[in-house]
């Protein structure tokens, strides 16, 4: 078979992190193979010469198949189709004989599209056979513990399991939810996605995706935006941003492209995409008539939708809680509308004079999501832009709405998480996350930041990742990334990169102060390594090693000062960890002399 | 009189920032000129064509006067020395006839270093005339209103009685403080003196210095720290690195230099210092004895004190806490002890078998510091190092033997501060701050971070700012910077800006959740801008204009995109705030049809 190359993948990062290896765990119930990244580290050698062992450290792994070197990357082929035979097995589906959406035949019939087409673009879209209800909330429902499900709880517990050595984990707080004791099982997935409170995105038409869930009693996740503007960016730079983006940590991406070609680079995506791939649909629909609101109809929607559905895009963003209503209290706030989805519906609305078609079409909308498992995610319109609209009536207005719309998505059996703000002020953040429990029926919840301040343009991943790690701790299930370039301009790769890690440790940051189970045992291993002065230990460890690395070795460079112990910040003599080792010696020592030290016990040879 | 350069100020950066000016303001009880910087903005222009003056943002100013065009740096004659009069003519100091310091004289007398020497260092240092205590402490309690505390309350305000404009600031949380309602008085200043709950921090030798306040119901500082490890950086380097700091937004910088000429370099820093500068005297003092514990004793280390307070030092950081009892439960931390003071100190008391000198001459220390009023920083030896050390025996043993310190220091009328953590998970942040203030007698915290998260070096000053910010928020009156080089290397100058900018905003959402009076306006200012497209108003306002403004013209470089109604983000079509304006002009139009925009009532054509 002779291949054309419509997509350079030389740019595409791939192999495992230092000292790491992806390790697959079995299921119980099923036949599934989950992946862990494992990093190894070094051995500890004590003063008196004693080689103790320091066991693998298993973290979650979101990178996919590119890190694997048993896996040879070909994108014009797609990944693995895991989930294939699962989603026929149920017997629920269906494979159509063509594509539902009237713009995703002509797209395919179009030969002028054929050079930049994913080939296996003509494989035909499954959908729901008719009375069946293929969704992973459905299946929970009735009590069925899905593949998907197995495959979820193994990689939450990280294989807590092995972890033989004792650490000290402080008591988590964790604002009343339900965090598992000491790990996750199937079954407590199973409960919470039945309960609503959790969702496990994986549309049928994207068997590629590994597994994963997003709720409040789970790992904080984190979300990455990638998507070109409309002057910029190939599909080869979109798919090398998403790979990177799974790379670095992004549990799913949303494809915002709002340019060129965006059917065809959704397809590559997706077909690529080891995470589920979440879009706003409405930016697709508007750009079909060239971003005239006037234009906009509902049937043009709903062919969008489908469209996207068949391609396996696992969740929409949909602006169906912000009405007609919402629109007089945002008249008089400093940033108005600063969602994208949101500003444009309401000038739909104010131009038709009708209620927003999201809204009075949400019914058919959960039936056509239901056919295909994708999940809702309720945009939040009205999410401030700024300190001074935080919590007000606009905002607040639509989110009981939202809260009307989770009932009827339920009611379908369509998963749903809200998605929240914004620009809040410390002080009211928590009020965001108390009425988003209340008014959403402990629906997942989904924000972006929240920033903490307006004032630090070009340092916007950490205004908001400080109230994303606060929020995320109260409960907050997926946060949106920012990062450095947010109201300035379109990121690049490197701002993705630094998006994600900045998210990604505040997840973290939150897993640990909620009481996740085993949450804290990468910290303790990575504190332990510094002590000891492991320095590869720490890098590999660390969510960045290769800037850790290198800003080690910026003033260090020799690889004899990997060993070393000390470093260029206080240098030899001030290195308080060096100093605190004299005062173990010492402090053995004494204890032969001195009652003071019978206080550590024998402890103090250990 | 002819001069030979000893220092290079080529690299000083100086000049004000793009759209400001240097103010001044004056006072009403005293002669005194407070410094603020002044934002210049543009007009807002509506859409119906009318042009609306935007007032000018005044906001806290730390940059001394290096960002006055009016004033011709020049570092070898050192700052004016603003507060000389008000010092003198106090009438409790004189002026030695040598340095009392034998070290300090030795360093004097020596010829070879007259080549590296500041010139004016043969200037007799001030001391407390016998019986009197120069503290801005003892004036506070003895009701007096000295120019320093006017000085600071204007200094706090920043100008908040020319705010015309209206705009909504949230009510705050403010964990039970004493924010001032409406703005900071004088008397307000001295009467929080008074009660221990703030520090001013105003060396009688260092005259330089533009007064600033650190307390739990001012605006929240924060402490850059620069200094050279033993072998990097020269003088140049590091009085670069200072008046650096200032520009971005330190509001004291502490000296941490082991290097070589320390004595000489603290010189050059001080007399150049509009900010107060702090030391850990016991690095020195160790220096001394070339890094040999087993040498340091309370003769060497009293002489440092004395030397470094006739230089002008305004706080030193004294690890008195730590006691021998403490030693063991520090034993089987997974990181020991981790500040070098804290680790110095153990070292020696194990090798002498001593208590801690800084604990039992305490009472003498506070003799020489209420001399020449240098603030004591009681510093936590026994902060934790990582999570899993966090809120232990060790370190709330320490925090108790700090509250006793601080009794002892007040009875003296020696101003003090707490230091505190370091690394804490964010469910045990509010604990470190509620047992400091309850220990300390509410005396002003001062915290490193705490880190939330051990995993991210590369990235700690943004685990730190999550700390840090929460911790302010509920009390904290100074935050340490941490740099993107922690727990890695040197900070570069690059690493302290990054350091100072987290942290101005980690500070600035503080002051904003605890409702402090005005602190909002700058985001209103911003968060207007920003929707009226006024580019070069919002990088003006940013807290580091440069990098807003890089990365937005990263894509967009022509200077007409700086009026732009867009940027690269979104792109045209999808620019929710323009989208927001012709939102508005529709409502504008339909209120006059429909009853539901009757809502916004008349305001709707503000």
């Amino acid at each position: 078979m002779s291949k054309i190359n419509k997509i350079d993948q030389s740019g595409i990062t791939t192999g495992p992190f230092p000292s790491s290896r992806k390790v697959y765990e079995g299921g119980t119930i099923h036949d599934i193979a989950v992946p862990h990244r494992e990093i190894i580290l070094s051995n500890t050698r004590t003063a008196d010469g004693q080689v103790l062992e320091n066991p693998p450290v298993t973290v979650y792994d979101t990178s996919g198949p590119y890190t694997d070197p048993n896996y040879t990357v070909d994108l014009e082929q797609g990944l693995p189709k895991i989930r294939e035979q699962w989603i026929v097995e149920r017997g629920d589906v269906e494979q159509l004989a063509q594509q539902s959406s009237e713009y995703g035949r002509e797209r395919l019939a179009n030969k002028e599209l054929d050079y930049l087409r994913f080939d296996h673009a003509n494989r035909m879209p499954l959908r729901a056979k008719e009375g069946r209800v293929p969704t992973q909330f459905y299946y929970a429902c009735m009590g069925i513990i899905t593949p998907e499900m197995e495959y979820v709880a193994i990689r939450e517990n990280q294989k807590i399991q092995d972890i033989k050595e004792k650490y000290r984990q402080h008591r988590g707080n964790c604002f009343g939810a339900n965090i598992p004791q000491t790990e996750v099982t199937a079954e407590f997935v199973r409960a919470e996605l039945a309960a609503g409170r959790a969702i496990l995105p994986a549309n049928i038409n994207h068997p590629e995706v590994e597994p994963m869930i997003i709720g409040r009693n789970f790992l904080v996740k984190i979300n990455a935006n990638i998507g070109n503007s409309p002057t910029t960016s190939s599909i080869t730079e979109e798919v090398e941003k998403a790979v990177w983006a799974f790379r670095w940590g992004a549990d799913t991406i949303m494809d915002l492209s709002t340019g060129a070609n965006i059917h065809e680079t959704r397809e590559w995506i997706v077909r690529n995409s080891p995470v589920p791939v979440g879009t706003v649909p409405l930016y697709q629909a508007l750009e079909k008539v060239s971003g005239d609101t006037t234009k906009l109809t509902w049937e043009l929607y709903r062919d969008t939708l489908i469209e996207q559905a068949e391609q396996g895009v696992d969740y929409f963003t949909i602006h169906a809680g912000l009405l007609m209503r919402h629109i007089p209290a945002t008249i008089h706030r400093v940033t108005g509308i600063v969602s994208r989805g949101g500003s444009i519906m309401a000038k739909w609305m104010l131009q038709h004079h009708q209620e927003n078609f999201l809204y009075t079409h949400f019914s058919e909308i959960c039936d056509i999501l239901a056919a295909y498992d994708v999940g809702v995610s309720l945009g939040d319109g009205l999410r401030p832009g700024c300190m001074a609209d935080a919590n007000d009536r606009a905002q607040f207005g639509e989110l009981e709405a939202l809260g009307e719309l989770t009932e009827i998505a339920r009611s379908k059996f369509v998963q749903v998480i809200i998605e929240g703000p914004g620009h809040v002020p410390m002080q009211g953040i928590q009020k965001n996350m108390d009425l988003q429990l209340e008014k959403c029926g402990e629906a997942p919840f989904y924000t972006l930041g929240p920033l903490v301040t307006d004032i630090a343009p070009g340092y916007d991943h950490i205004t908001s990742a400080i109230g994303g790690a606060m929020i995320a701790w109260q409960g907050t299930a997926m946060l949106c990334y920012v990062t450095p370039k947010e109201h300035l301009g379109l990121p690049d790769k490197h701002d993705v990169k630094t998006g994600v890690i900045t998210y990604k440790l505040a997840a973290h940051a939150a897993d640990v102060a909620k009481g996740f189970p085993g949450a804290q045992f990468r910290d303790y291993a990575m504190s332990k390594a510094r002590f000891e002065f492991r320095w590869k230990d720490q890098f590999a460890l660390a969510l960045d090693p290769e800037t850790a690395m290198q800003y080690h070795d910026k003033t260090l460079p020799d690889e004899g000062y990997k060993s070393s112990h000390f470093c260029s910040m206080c240098g030899e003599n001030f290195c308080s960890m060096r100093s605190t080792m004299e005062v173990r010696e010492l402090a053995k020592k004494m204890s032969e002399k001195s009652e003071m030290f019978k206080d550590a016990g024998g402890e103090l040879y250990l």
